[in-house]
């Protein structure tokens, strides 16, 4: 099978140039000025048009239960979303499973769930629920299975003690995996949350107010310092909304502390205006919007490097659910925002097309970063022979208005509803195959294959951008 | 004549309050919860408004002769435009006189040009074309005149060398004057200027290729040191458009040396991307438009107090003018846009309504602080006993669509059209009088008074905001 | 009673002037150019020197049981020795008392050790050992009493969790007290002592190794965070020792924040090269001794103004104490060094007489800027009229080589054994009356009185300093 | 010839091992953990030493003419006084030569003063004196000689305009040659230097008020941005002061500019305070000391990475010429201090023994970084197989105590005098010969070859060093 791409601005993240792009059987088979297709070839003509790496989002929640409620998107919802948004390969957060038990229950739960329904590859983070000696001893076994990285709360049920933090950090670094936090104050949120239901307070505004940026900021740096202290054990920070805590980061960078941080679009383009409109409902997530001014301090970041990745936190509830189980109460109302279909054209027209980012480091940010720390380079986030045939064509003269009746997740509404972008999402393909065309999804459930990840290297870490 | 303004929420730069406002014989009389109306008087009622000292813009430039062009904007319709748009006090630039001419002939000529025209307060910026005895001493008695304030110029025809920066800064400081920098480097300028029109590269786009941010960030650093060698001289940077010479200015304030800066409407909410526009020419300006990460750098400024001031540097010429002169050729195209009606919305809508920034920070950005640094204070900038009944009224609740046909000015474009800012000018009063009212100009032309400012004073600067 | 000290340099912290320098009935009466002595008179002749508030040492801790030990100076050798070194105010910390105790009890156990002991004033911090209603109750009647400021320990026997911080911080602030902050992370020490106590690593060098600087950063921050989240409460950090620390702090500042912070002679002049002596175990103190780039990088925050206060931390063991009792294992030996006498020679040497600091900054780093904080200005830390007759006389001409055996304290060694200093302390007066006069001390035990703080306010708190 | 280092810590820029180094033919032959000398082979026993690459030292002024006088040292005396402190590279910079002449006539007088004298290897910095055709063409061929850097000069008789500084950076990048730059602000010096001089303050200490460090930092400010407008020109700084010039340079990294820069011993251990000495006169140069926060500033610098080399300006006037040549006043004194033979030992003292720096960013700073950047590397500044067998062999238990009774060098005092060194300069080789041996210099004039440098590359560039 082959399909060659033609007269196309073939994008890496370290460079771009007017190339053919040629795939067979799946994989890149030759790039170059001109390829002529030898029959039989599907030919793709990307005049005009950005080629680029499929995208690789690292954050996303299908199938979860949340203990309030399931979210409404399962791996094929899911993973159809993101194809007909130009993302290729998707690592999903394993959710938490019944108290006390292993790692490998949640593993099997999480391929079952996969198993015939996703589109495109797949593979899971981890998740450390508890620390004992059954639970650390089982993590080489895992990161043997190709489950190369795990996430630690600081807030929610199964938050864990510094102490606890500490241990899991050694033991992650000593086998090979990247450790991932969700960094918020648990004892500042319990004791506001308390306070705002106590009084009554439960509009969705309260959400917000129940968690300030110095909640995330405060665990930000304690789990820098606590890296450092489990003997420099490196560390990815997810969904970063805050200009204090990028502080904090760059201040670990600049000791050339191995951290490393992920953003969403919903913290560069959403603020805490949403919690006045009608449907606040629909905008609560934790951490919460911030004002406008976090939005620009993280542009700030994703401008000068220090922002390494953009992923999308995808944890839908459908604007029914949210309204039925909460009753308009921020306490009951499940967390999480859709957004996995548009990840990419939002960074692209915000990002590339106002000139605050190159295309280069757009790649960079949303499928070579992730994929360097996450295992997957260069099989993901890279155009070259050998790599998968995982392309996204995006053609920046078109304009897109964002609609939720457009899109083709399982929720019920969009958070961008009526934003206008600039760019569009042409094609998707996936190991040659074309999933996503012009607006129709073309994929097929059960073809995307579970990725055994590498262990965590920093081989090829040098991975943050370079713009003036 | 009385005019009280009931039920509004009075802003000042260091706080708010639910307070009527009284205004007898065109000074504030008081303020108080409640306050009944004596008669006669004119009642305004601002339930829902935020009552606001009438912004006061340090940086216009009416009737102004650029060589290729006169600006299409006199002190009347100027003063107009700035009044409709809740302006009360312009300090204008004195243009460039004559070779060699002195400072008082420039100063005759501008107080001809505004009286009988001018709507509302005005003052002059002086203008040091060039360096001699003749001139230095004549310094003092510009001050003794009202003018403590002076610009030079680092690039153009009458840029000044650092021997002569020096020696301007020493007698400004004396003299109780601030100085006042247009920083850009000519040299990097004149090379590239050169280059393109040699090779044919004309067209809007040039513009700002041929005057790249290191030009104006060079100038700043430049400026910055000048001013501390010539005896820690106070220095005002206007119009700043980039993010390196933010940086620069912090590292001054770092050091507590007397460094302020301004920037401008422009360069916070348009970009470069202007540039690929089909009516590029209206949107010529030096220094140029950045590009969207500068615009987030600034903003961060605004909010973070390391910005002082925004001003608009209006200097209007229409989109025919521009064409007519220039034929399409940037290096023929008079520099500078319009804007003085625009300024206080679209700082309002997009600083505050976002909540980037306090009502009490707008305040200090479009009136306090200008005042305080410009010898106005407390005069202008503050609402209390004793100060201008110089009010703008701003109703948050309304939404309003900028439209050149709805503008004031005598230029023929805006560069905001479209733009949809939450929020609408209600009113604004210049000594106790209302000279706006709901969409309508109600003022009278030579009604504008000339301020005669008092000499340069640390005594008020605390002028930095405070926000989280 | 009169004392005139003619043709001294009187320095203030905002400011200094060639001044004769009139004391009557204990407190300071006039400054003037030039007074003339009224019999009868003590006439002090301080030609060619500095004539500065006596220092303002704001940590020590005099006759404190540390569980393996009672620290060898009383309220008598302690307050002697601060006297010989130019100190003429202290606020101790009150020790930890029995589990549960009332903070009154300590305060009368402090009391009492104090009386018929001081030779100059004092005052005590409060330590808040646990948190429940009946202390948080009881702080309002402290404040009343004039204890203003409490501690608050993230390590050792009492340390806190993030709630009762929260908690603690809430109380304090509204009874109009200032919190500090012992600032280390208790989980990381606890598994570092642990391991290497374990594999018999107890040298004196495994001190430090067991609590690296990101131990001390990492409660910084939390600190800073949690003081933000308990509604903006003002905080002071304690014996700053590290760059990264001051980086946070310089955060929060910029945020504006009301944070300060105090670092110690021992963290500017002493590094981790000291555990590599044989007599190592004499300078062990928590946080320990770091390398030689945060001495630098805090000299940096000395000359920028962003660290505030200079204080010692006083808590003296004979070296035959800390050797007995240890056997030379750092887990067994007391920790605190000996230095009240040292403080102000060291940073006038190494402060004012290298150029990293004037005068006025010396004088606000050791006497004014923590009489603010600690509610005893304008009594103490000024040479005004009315401020009590508290001075220091140094004579810059002169050099001083530190020797134990000079010293007044009742430990049997110096940590700055053999440090020659440029200058000396001539003499030393409190309320009026010389107490140290040119190597001779001259005061009397109990004259010394308690002083009831104000509440903390900031109306004073503009204090950082301002240098190039 | 064979030479085998037994015993020794091979230290390398990201390494050190415990190892035996066997050097063959002046070539480095093996590295291994153990090397049985075959015979006939000279044997260094270096138990307990570090073994490290010889110095590289990449600005000094041998046999130079300033006008005022010449230099003390010629590449004889300078060279053996390099040799003698572990140093086996220089490269000197070209003096002025004749006004308007051609590059290469001043490379064929320093071709003519070096050889036959030098004792180590060296080459030349050139000097763009002036900027015209001519020259500018000049430049392939002189890189092609080997000559990859010049030097531009902000200050003195043969100071550029920002116009020549923008032709001059082009060409070089053009060529393959790096830019340096001596940075400081003609204009203010000229104005300050007249001011004292006409009012008769013609001491030492005016020297350094003439030049206050906003000159030297206002022209590393405008030289970084004029490098970016030159097409991102690869720039070095030399001999950075100060610290305000450092953080320009940080936000220029920041930025992604190839920018590096150099401080020198003097500027991190010496201070003002040396104006105030009988002897002020021998620490005249440009640009001056600053005060000890600047060492500080500078010291942070070097532990951070953000400071790339430590050279020594070598310029060596006698005590005796600087009094008679100046009688005293300083505008007559020639600039420049000796040290060629002291930079390793104070760095290692100062940096290594004292924990700021570890053993490999000494070398990276002393020899590794220097070879690199200026085309040396791997040749020098690396111990490897086939790298020149240049060596410097420092024991660290030893002590040593500066005195210029002991130096190598024609001047005949110290600015070092007395300063008490941990570590001890116990071997220098080059090329595998032994030419310093505890305390005895046996080189042999002539033996130093001349280095036809290779073109500037980033290939190396990542040279900024990690610390904690």
């Amino acid at each position: 099978m082959r399909v060659l791409i033609k007269n196309g601005l073939v994008v890496n993240a370290d460079g771009q140039l007017k190339q053919d792009l040629l795939i067979e059987d799946g994989l890149v088979k030759r790039l170059a000025s001109s390829i002529e297709a030898e029959q039989p070839c599907e030919v793709i003509d990307a005049e005009g048009c950005y080629v680029m790496p499929g995208g690789v989002d690292v954050h996303t929640h299908f199938n979860i239960d949340v203990g309030l409620a399931r979210s409404c998107d399962d791996f094929f919802t899911g993973t159809r979303a993101a194809a007909c948004g130009g993302t290729t390969t998707i690592v999903d957060h394993m959710g938490f499973g019944p108290v006390g038990c292993h790692l490998r229950h949640q593993f099997e739960v999480y391929r079952g769930y996969a198993a015939y329904k996703a589109v495109i590859d797949y593979s899971f983070h981890g998740v450390i629920q508890h620390v004992n000696h059954g639970i650390l001893d089982e993590i080489p076994m895992m990161v043997d299975s190709g489950i190369s990285s795990f996430k630690l709360y600081l807030t929610y049920q199964y938050k864990l003690s510094d102490d606890e933090i500490l241990q899991a950090m050694r033991h992650l670094q000593r086998a090979g995996a990247l450790t991932t936090v969700h960094p918020e104050n648990d004892a500042a949120i319990a004791q506001r949350r308390a306070e705002f239901i106590n009084a009554g307070k439960t509009a969705p505004r309260y959400h917000a107010l129940s968690r300030p940026l110095e909640c995330e900021a405060e665990a930000i740096a304690r789990t820098i310092n606590l890296a450092q202290l489990a003997g420099n054990a490196p560390l990815y920070i997810v969904h970063l909304s805050n200009a204090l805590g990028l502080e904090y980061l760059r201040l670990a960078r600049r000791r050339h502390q191995p951290v490393w941080v992920e953003t969403c679009p919903q913290y560069l383009l959403l603020d805490e205006r949403c919690y006045e409109r009608e449907d606040a409902l629909n905008y609560l997530l934790s951490p919460p919007l911030r004002n406008a001014s976090n939005n620009d301090a993280l542009w700030r970041g994703i401008h000068d490097g220090d922002i390494d990745t953009v992923a999308t936190d995808h944890c839908a509830f459908s604007a029914q659910q949210r309204r039925q189980i909460s009753g308009g109460d921020f306490s009951r109302c499940p967390n999480g925002l859709p957004g996995v279909e548009n990840r990419l054209l939002l960074l692209f027209s915000h990002g590339v097309m106002t000139g605050r980012i190159t295309p280069e480091r757009f790649v960079a940010l949303t499928s070579a970063n992730p994929a360097k720390l996450f295992g997957l380079w260069p099989q993901k986030g890279l155009l070259a022979p050998g790599a998968d045939g995982d392309v996204v064509i995006i053609d920046p003269q078109r304009t897109t208005t964002i609609r939720h009746a457009m899109l083709h997740d399982n929720a019920d509404y969009s958070p961008y509803e009526g934003f206008i972008c600039q760019g569009a999402i042409r094609q998707t393909l996936s190991h040659g195959r074309v999933i996503f065309d012009n607006g129709t999804f073309t994929g097929i459930a059960g073809q995307g294959r579970f990725l055994r990840r590498q262990p965590f290297s920093t081989a090829h870490q040098a991975v943050s951008g370079t713009e003036t």
